[in-house]
């Protein structure tokens, strides 16, 4: 797989890609990133990239040119082009696993106040990590970026996989590791008697306690066995 | 107001603190952000920060130690912890506002499979930029700083802020800027003509439109305004 990053701001990923996991994933050829200046591909004699929005307003937006060079460019066969923008769709795991099968993904970081709307004709998927705003697509398309490359078969143990998040439609159950007691707090019993029938339950029934209580609305598309019924059921009478 | 990350790869901020618009609210003293080194607060003396997990399962937890150390040597009268967590509650502008108000902000980067829970005694918002998982909370941090510095008084102009999107409830309008015609793509001809509220009417009612057909659930909450109402009439009568 390989990842283009599209940015006026390449300096910005140098700690991204050199770092833990996604520098270990490069090494090992998982993925290749590269990150595209942009300015390269402007044909402005002061390498000009943004010009003011017609109809006034505030900041300055992103012009076509360079952009649409950049993007003709790189564009392969299999290639799909992503746009972070808080107007596209809110990205969730799902997205994730789908961008993960991909061959060839180029990401535009927008900056500014934003792109010039023509822009999006290039565009695949208009991706929004959430409902707020940022100075530009940077810090977004590492979230985007990482999250993919993590899924890629090798990247992480597989196990970890399981576990994640939202991958099962729950949230993790807790975790605790050395030592039994800090500061007076100490970890369940059952996590250290080594019955691995108990602990598997344990973990089952406190992801769903999670899920209950901090994201509830994760359940409505949850469909319920008989035991986690019985558990709710037991939640409730608790609140 | 000043920002302190805790992480285990604080190479990976380099690039953030030291460009655009966060390097500049810096360097102006709008913002003090501090990359933290936990593993500068491990008494083991190999450096060690994490461990295996009780109960078994994949991945290495972040021990109790470190953190509670760290913060509490960085918290201060006025300080909130925020735990980037995909467990926490999904980060929204209406938070950004409310963080922007802090004088002291720790936010602690989670890595490998997660925290020891009991770390979460310390913390006061559980923070998630959306459902989906990442190796750690490095890039997450960036984002949630990102929204933050950009909201305080003097980083950016004050209108660039009346047009975010969400900041009115609404997506942005679409911008447009030079050339008026590029690969045969054209601006719309209202933004060319100068008439100062014909374009603030096309404006406002291309923000709703945008907002109608990419997020019709942001206007369950919106309060429609008669001619707004009209509006989506119009968007119907063309879906």
């Amino acid at each position: 797989m390989r990842i283009d990053i599209v940015t006026l701001f390449p300096a910005m990923f140098e700690g991204f890609v050199n770092s833990s996991i996604i520098k270990r994933a490069i090494e090992n050829n998982y993925v290749e990133v590269n990150i595209v200046d942009l300015r390269e591909y402007t044909t402005n004699k002061h390498k000009k990239v943004d010009d003011t929005p017609y109809g006034g307003g505030a900041g300055m937006v992103l012009t076509c040119q360079p952009v649409f060079d950049c993007v003709k460019a790189l564009r392969k066969e299999d290639t799909k082009v992503l746009m972070m923008t808080p107007q596209g769709k809110t990205y969730k795991q799902q997205t994730a696993y789908e961008f993960a099968k991909m061959t060839h993904i180029i990401i535009l970081c927008g900056h500014y106040e934003g792109f010039d709307e023509r822009i999006r004709t290039l565009v695949d998927y208009e991706v929004s990590l959430g409902d707020y705003v940022l100075t530009g697509g940077e810090t977004a398309s590492m979230v985007i970026a990482d999250s993919i490359i993590r899924l890629i078969d090798g990247v992480i143990e597989k196990e970890s996989h399981e576990n994640d998040s939202f991958s099962n439609g729950l949230l993790e159950y807790p975790q605790y590791t050395k030592p039994r007691v800090y500061e007076g707090l100490e970890v369940p019993e059952v996590l250290c008697n080594g019955n691995h029938k108990e602990i598997a339950i344990w973990k089952h029934k406190e992801s769903l306690r999670k899920t209950y209580f901090k994201r509830p609305d994760l359940l409505e598309n949850y469909s319920l066995s008989e035991q986690e019924a019985k558990w709710i059921e037991e939640f409730k009478n608790k609140e």
